[in-house]
């Protein structure tokens, strides 16, 4: 059964169509996971093959279209009719003479949708550059256009009932947080922590469970805090060292991350210290300058003007639109908090706003998740805002 | 540090030259995260963002090109020199105006690559359509060949140290499944068996921790068990209803999966335990037709004779080569055990056996991961082949 009403799906569908509308297209092929979901319920870890959910302007309900063996999966997790639920043989599946967009070509032959204008997500990460081939091969009587993001800005609003759930992932987070704080300890190997944490994610609390999360956590140690995709090892955590905790909790694949630094110690090195206090200084001043109708790049402005004060500077952006999602990202890819984006703030307009200052051998981190509101901002985790020091 | 001898890593990279030449390719672009970490160590959750490593047949050592932040990642990961660590500025990352292979073709122009003939893995996970036109665009000079698996394929005979991984990584699989076993049970919620899985998994044995899967565990309950792929919920699980365990344990990002059906109750259908029966009789067969010079396609007909007579029939194949890899896949995509494929199975390739019989409203799992050895086969993890009945 699908996670929400069949009419908020056909309100979904009808929005993407609005857009397919703007940009001329007939069809569009949709084949990021999160997208997929969005518009039909489906949830499965089938994305390692390729598999699209097909909206045509002409048809009410959207054609999913995967390998056989996921075709249940689809009749158990979305709202399609059982008629819009196709499965390719399993001699698709990593074929040298065959390709799976070979079979969706053929579906869009099947529905006259073949002489269309197709707009495809040409940056979405399973959209591989020999699918792309194989359409154009396929159908030589279509025309394309790049689609790509176009059902991610239609997601970028939540509705209440997502936001729900985004909720509901912030206060597993602040168990899983907590968990983080309370495990990282002075000789206790690194995976014993990651494992504490990941149980804290999935138990979720007594009333919901957690869903796996986008991205694993990710928790150098030490020299490591200077970068912030490394993940960890089964070293025990030393003495008198930083640890970054960039943590996520998921509740029906909506994210809500939060990223804290705790030392280990009872020495915080005064770079570490100075640096915590002004980046928690920038980023409570950045929340409050969220409200509907302000532009993505003035709140990263009053960040850059506090930490500029400070005599520090960060080059990478300070936060991005994100919710639903599936590994490798839970980010969106569509609104940033940086220079030049002009995206205008509006309610349930949902962010991760994180103040990741990678230095040469060291590091700090700290953000919150939150929701864009009529006049403000509403965090989805209540946990206090500092550099965490455990002696 | 980078996880094996530079000696080991020289080595892989004159066989990935190897069939470079065979292919008349100069210079490999490969954005496989698994085959970037082989050719390099490279290791750490940024695949979420383009980033390459670039083989060129006159250069000793390959180039890593990624996101600035993620360059200190490569300095702890990898063997390379400084030099061959470029990070590219944070304005490429999601942006409307520029990709980060604008960046990468400049990598190549400066390196005198730009009129040669250029391999690209096609078909690779995060090689994207708009990431092949633009490489295509910035390099009108250069000749473009499809290069998918190539590197992969060099990938499929395991070095003893590689090997030895994966054995650590079969041992952590033991505690995995027996954990599974002993915390599903009726009553209890999905999500809080999951977690005490997942937990499982990372804190690994105490002598060698546990990395994160490429897969997260898959456990279909009931009808659902009818299809491969669906996750978990927070329902708790009834009693007399069949759970798959689709699980695996990882090691350095070495893997080694392991699926069982478990029954919840007394009265298991006579329908699954009849089909456990054959199934495991034609697992065990399977199995045994394993031998160095024997071909893949033979070994999955051992399994269809058996399970003939018995009057089923599967039509997905048994097994594929596995081993080191990254979210959304443990499989290498190369050798599968299936009609058609010829591949001759030699010592050290390691595969995952699966059988798995989805029907219409129900289903069956078992599976072992095993290398390939002169005379046989070894599994990675010892645990008894059947179905788990549990009153």
């Amino acid at each position: 059964m699908a996670l929400f009403s069949t009419e908020e799906y056909l309100g979904r569908i009808d929005r993407t169509k609005e857009r397919m509308a703007v940009a001329g297209i007939d069809v569009l092929i949709v084949a990021d996971p999160a997208n997929m979901n969005y518009l039909t319920g489906y949830d499965g870890w089938s994305f390692y093959v390729h598999q699209v959910v097909i909206v045509a302007m002409d048809a009410v309900e959207p054609v999913w279209v995967g390998r056989g063996m996921d075709a249940n999966g689809a009749r158990h997790t979305t709202f399609l009719k059982t008629d819009n639920i196709i499965g390719y043989p399993d001699h698709y599946v990593q074929s040298l003479e065959r390709h799976p967009m070979d079979f969706v070509a053929d579906i869009i032959q099947q529905r006259g949708w073949d002489k269309k204008r197709i707009g495809l997500e040409m940056d979405a990460y399973y959209f591989t550059a020999r699918a792309h081939e194989a359409l154009r091969k396929d159908l030589p009587n279509a025309t394309f256009a790049d689609a790509n993001l176009l059902v991610s800005w239609v997601r970028c609003i939540k509705s209440d009932a997502e936001i729900e759930y985004m909720k509901q992932a912030g206060k597993i987070m602040e168990k899983v947080m907590q968990t983080a704080i309370d495990v990282v300890a002075p000789g206790v190997r690194e995976c014993d922590a990651v494992a504490a944490i990941c149980q804290a994610q999935i138990a979720g609390t007594s009333e919901y469970g957690g869903d796996y999360t986008a991205i694993v956590p990710m928790m150098p140690v030490g020299e490591k805090t200077s970068t912030p995709h490394l993940t960890w090892t089964d070293e025990p955590y030393p003495d008198e060292v930083a640890v970054n905790l960039e943590l996520a909790a998921c509740r029906h694949r909506y994210h809500s991350p939060l990223a804290r630094t705790l030392y280990l110690g009872s020495n915080p090195p005064r770079k570490l210290t100075d640096t915590a206090e002004v980046v928690v200084e920038g980023l409570d001043a950045a929340l409050n300058a969220i409200r509907s109708g302000v532009v993505c790049e003035e709140v990263e402005l009053v960040w850059r003007k506090i930490i500029a004060k400070a005599g520090l500077e960060k080059e990478s952006r300070i936060g991005y639109s994100m919710g639903l999602n599936y590994p490798p990202d839970w980010g969106e890819h569509t609104a940033s908090l940086r220079p030049g984006d002009k995206t205008v703030l509006q309610p349930n307009m949902t962010f991760h706003m994180i103040l990741g200052m990678w230095m040469d051998d060291w590091g700090f981190e700290c953000s919150e998740s939150f929701r864009v509101t009529e006049n403000g901002c509403e965090t989805f985790a209540d946990f206090p805002r500092r550099l965490f020091v455990k002696s």
